[in-house]
């Protein structure tokens, strides 16, 4: 348990270390929530793929994504993944951490694949910016 | 948006206070799960039930949580909230804070009635103990 979901996360980082974010939108529901940052929100695979080639832009298209230590509360087709979100880049972020706490909620399709709904890698930040 | 969930919360936190705990299993899913601490968890209602007795009885049958800032990341059927959760009672919980960062996964039923599925008032902490 978990196991399937930590290789998914595994399969993210790598997409948007390759910059291919087609790829990355297959691992999102269609009303998936990303925030952008603290304010600022994408919905729906479009919006999101766009913020991403921003995000990617930003970062003189550098960015790796890796995870560190992670728990994964799951139960039934709904999982909330707490997980540290280690960002590397040329160009450093100054505003907001390159070392996170980062919460993502997973749901489960009928197909049984499991599939991002909210991705929000600024943990419980939000609420102290 | 968000509104009925912070009501929700609201009506969690009274049934708290109270000690009503059967009204409290009401806002839950039926294979909900409840981190009671880093490294322990509750599943399904008799499970969760148990434990907030448990907890109840810890903190002198005084606790009364409450919430202070809330963001809600609500997408169709899901919804994350991040809440600073503040915990009050007369005797001080010491090897946790009794103000915390939490972080809820709700999901809405088939009659539209929106349940907690995960509740980890530790938020991220628990990847730092």
């Amino acid at each position: 348990m978990g196991n399937e979901l930590k290789e998914l996360i595994k399969m993210c980082d790598l997409a948007i270390k390759q910059k291919d974010f087609d790829t990355l939108m297959n691992y999102y529901t269609d009303d998936a929530l990303l925030v952008v940052k603290p304010g600022m929100k994408a919905q729906g695979k479009e919006e999101i793929k766009k913020a991403f080639i921003e995000i990617s832009k930003y970062f003189n298209d550098t960015l790796v994504p890796t995870q560190g230590e992670m728990i994964i509360l799951e139960t039934g087709d709904t999982a909330l993944v707490i997980s540290q979100t280690l960002l590397d880049a040329d160009k450093k972020e100054t505003e907001y951490s390159m070392d996170r706490r980062a919460t993502y909620v997973f749901k489960k399709n009928s197909q049984g694949k499991w599939l991002c709904a909210i991705d929000n890698s600024y943990g419980t930040e939000l609420i102290n910016k």
